[in-house]
């Protein structure tokens, strides 16, 4: 479905976030609207220099968790993409407490589960009209809509042999579910459900012991994005495009 | 494992937590100590009169989303237990609020998590000390310690073809992964965690249309729990012992 005319990215301030919105820039045909959302547009010097260079780059404050930013990038966003809607909404922003069994409290437990599973939803529903707007303007044959959310290999309850982040596993295991939700609800309105997992990645999540470069691990996502159809299966896919049992 | 000699279950005012009490005082060799916990003992009525004709019974307050509460029914079951701890954690309690994407709002989802995932968690976190206790003070070849967590198969990614349920299912799918947290945590302390699939019972949540009576599904519930090892691998299972894909 790539190169899709319109993409908002949530969580677009550093890490992978940041590395979408300059790796977009490069693709053969760019986007002609890349919506960079965060939630402190004005301490997010490296995005605000992007944008600086490329008329194409809209900042936008976005809190996945405050219902309220996310009606004002909804303005802001129709203002420029029209009756064209939104190609590509990409549910990037995370949070990981890393909490062991004697470290998790209940407030860690919602804090987590409400930037990392609400986030994607309530964004996912607010802009779910631009979505299905971009799905109907473009050919039936070729849909070109799609919501990705970022999940991670920690999220699979198969291949889980650790008792690490008790906040963060639960969280993406859920999310893996409110894919599956979205793609039952939207697979024969033309619009894509991602479900990707980026690698280890040496991002401030990661840490500098991760293997992958965050260029490298956005170079694979964009490749499996490049590749999204609405009518495939709902399936969690690391950055290579390997399926992963949930 | 079974007959476990005590017996702790969240949600026993009703439904299937209620059934759970009723059956434990009919297997043949009925726990010493089944301790039934609701949030309002007061209004338990029913469960209130199986414990005056049943001294094994003990009813306390134990809402799983306060702390609390969780503290004070620990003290009240160590005095009981003692030395020997407790054999077995039923995390029954939950809730179902079945919204459809038009209807779920973020309170709801946290909600839904807060009873459903932090419930499990921190009840199994405040009773652990008792259940590695009974573990120990068990012959080694047969551990008789568990927790077994009531999930759904509605928790299945693999198996939903639907888009009910915003709160509930992503909440259970969560559950599942704590689930195997716990087991890696636990396996090699003689702990066993289930994961178990009741059916589609006529319960308030299961309404009258489902096909299975709790009575049925208790008694299959009661059958796949004593063959429980702490050694099993942790793997979601129906009230027949069928085994489910995440």
């Amino acid at each position: 479905m790539l190169p899709p005319r319109s993409v908002l990215i949530t969580g677009a301030s550093r890490g992978l976030g940041l590395e979408f919105v300059k790796q977009f820039l490069q693709v053969p045909s760019p986007p002609e609207f890349l919506f960079a959302t965060c939630r402190n547009p004005d301490s997010a010097k490296e995005l605000q220099e992007v944008a600086k260079s490329n008329p194409s780059v809209t900042v936008l404050k976005l809190d996945v968790n405050e219902i309220n930013t996310i009606e004002e990038a909804k303005k802001a966003v129709e203002s420029k993409v029209g009756d064209k809607g939104l190609n590509l909404l990409l549910n990037n922003a995370g949070v990981n407490k890393k909490a062991s069994l004697e470290e998790v409290t209940p407030a860690m437990m919602l804090d987590t589960y409400n930037t990392n599973v609400n986030g994607p939803l309530f964004t996912t529903k607010a802009f779910l009209p631009f979505l299905l707007r971009a799905a109907e303007s473009s050919s039936p044959s070729e849909p070109s809509s799609a919501v990705v959310n970022i999940s991670s290999i920690m999220s699979s309850i198969e291949l889980n042999e650790k008792t690490d982040a008790y906040d963060y596993r639960p969280s993406k295991t859920a999310l893996n579910m409110l894919c599956k939700l979205l793609h039952n609800e939207l697979k024969d309105k033309g619009v894509h459900v991602g479900c990707l997992h980026p690698g280890w990645v040496q991002t401030d999540m990661g840490t500098t012991k991760a293997p992958l470069t965050i260029s490298q691990s956005v170079c694979g996502c964009l490749q499996v994005m490049s590749k999204m159809k609405a009518e495939n299966a709902c399936v969690l896919t690391d950055y290579t495009g390997k399926p992963l049992p949930w």
